[in-house]
């Protein structure tokens, strides 16, 4: 079952186009996935205390609507793929009270050393975690 | 040809990974973008005080290396694609004084109202000096 | 009383000190204060969709100690300053868990027409609200 | 004698306002900053990369006027305060091409060592260069 995060637009995050910046969707996504792996039990942070790191090397994103100032988001993720040393979520954003797609894509993140930025295999836990969570999901 | 943009890595645009958060990256391709378009004698600015906008509608990038605080960038500018009321630009990033693409990817962009957000087509003069620019690219 | 907003740092906040950027503190007052707002009745979008917006023309903070990712924060709202054509807000903020003060001061907005920036009083609606807050804190 | 930093307001830098957001000012006089300490010798990463960070400690600024999408800027630093472990660096924004002041202020940075944050008298180097350029600005 993918993971429903919800969040609530910032003055902030508009532009003079009187939407959302395109840039902030990102933000959006990045809290919506670290939300999802703290609720697995796997908090970003605590990854990032033992020097790996998963840095973000693909974005693919359709715009589909405009964002506005106050809106009451849910974005939905999913597990597109997981491999040895990256995996990449699929997210769309939706108004909590529903209607159409505003937006859909995939973020795919590597793993790496902190300190040397080489690749290195997802931790034991957060993959466990991920494939346990892909496994109820295709059952 | 393409049109190349420098610029410098800000502070806040960095993230606690110690490189430039993946968000900014978007901002430096619309920087980039925007100063083409004013090289080319039509400003963003003045397109939306016409009642026009371009709000972008779908990102594929790919982050190949990290950029990092203080980093001289060259930003590559390319136009992909242009319909009759979208166009798509390419982009790369270097470092200013060479070396291996740190980002490559595409930002597509939609024309429309700025009241309503329904399709327009390009402003004309927008148009013709982007045909003009793809001519003598491949010419 | 005061108005207590709570939110958690997300990653995109950070910069390579390891902290939060100093630049995104204010984010977080303009959060606080505009759940604030809303609570009283008189969202700050409603504000805005009758031509009136509250520009911020002065801020004061000290920054007293570090906020890193993933904190768990309380931002304390109260007024400071009630005039005819501006309000000034006192904020400070903890981690939700206790502890001392992160960050403490003040910003002060000015009432304007969206479509001139000339000066307006505040709208009625606020204005009650704001005063019945004052006096019940007073009381 | 003052130093002067050139900008040109970035899209994503604007909100629904149709001007650049607060927080973002702060983001222009770190920019004009450390651009000044780098026209000293002595860039901010430097010092950075010696284990010394400068974090910001207290601000105080005043927004005079508002600031617009692909305005050309200029910041105007000078130091405000010297001391054994902190500095303060006051500053104006007008427009490139004259006008009234749009903001002012002053932005004080503590000298801490970036392991612990405890704190650190400011590098040898930093502090001759500012000393020097406060002595050239009274005689």
């Amino acid at each position: 079952m993918p993971y429903v995060h919800r969040l609530k637009v910032r003055y902030a995050e508009t532009d003079q186009m009187g939407v959302v910046h395109h840039a902030n969707h990102l933000v959006y996504l990045e809290e919506a996935r670290t939300e999802y792996m703290a609720s697995l039990g796997v908090p970003y942070g605590a990854i990032e205390a033992t020097g790996i790191g998963l840095p973000v090397r693909r974005v693919d994103l359709r715009y589909r609507a405009p964002i506005r100032y106050e809106d009451d988001l849910e974005v939905t993720v999913a597990i597109g793929h997981l491999r040895a040393a990256s995996v990449r979520f699929d997210y769309s954003i939706r108004k909590a009270e529903g209607g159409s797609t505003l937006l859909d894509g995939s973020v795919e993140l590597a793993c790496v050393s902190l300190s040397d930025r080489t690749p290195r295999v997802l931790p034991d836990e957060l993959r466990a975690r991920l494939e346990a969570q892909m496994e109820s999901a295709s059952s």
